[in-house]
């Protein structure tokens, strides 16, 4: 149980058509995660309505991972984003893999300014 | 975008039917979400193979908030659980909802021993 969750919060994302296409911000969150060494085992994604005409909403995905999951939420209308990258190291120590994948996913949004904290997660 | 992110790390659980479970698991999370006024939006649940005969696997879960998330793994090998918490607090402060439903899923599980911590999430 116990592992490392990493979280970044993100503003001023350059990339800011990832933050409403659903597709393409899933096709890629999965092709990082993977290359990253780690196994998506499940994903689920959600629209939220438009904030006005031609104003899309957000997005929040959940990829389920066999080593835990990764969360995102997008707030287009402030270009930002939260991220979330949990893995538990039961079995192996899968840290190094969700640095690697925070540091891609932070790049993928090209975001200018980035809050990042990490926590140890651990059997009581 | 800035808002509460709780996480709880569980062991010596005593429901420890729950943890291998999904569609008992998948009720009573949505029942607890609604109850403390949070909102779901979409779910996926993965459940883990079995160990060995007679010994089920873990479950992974998310719940996908208008809020933001709720995940949960489970460990039944070693009666554990973690769990996370994480409300944006976008138009309302929702972080007294995020408290009453963590208390109110670390409380179903019956955990003896708990590990708690707290992140402010904030845009940068």
């Amino acid at each position: 149980m116990q592992g490392l969750h990493l979280t970044a919060d993100l503003a001023g994302c350059r990339a800011i058509e990832l933050l409403t296409d659903s597709l393409a911000l899933a096709r890629r969150c999965r092709e990082h995660t993977e290359a990253a060494g780690l196994r998506v085992v499940g994903e689920h994604w959600h629209r939220f309505p438009d904030l006005a005409p031609g104003q899309p909403g957000g997005m929040t995905g959940m990829l389920l991972l066999a080593e835990s999951h990764v969360a995102l939420h997008t707030w287009p209308e402030l270009a930002g984003v939260t991220l979330d990258v949990y893995v538990c190291n039961y079995g192996e120590d899968n840290s190094a893999k969700a640095r690697v994948l925070m540091t891609a996913l932070v790049a993928m949004f090209g975001a200018q300014r980035v809050h990042e904290q990490a926590l140890q997660r651990r059997r009581p």
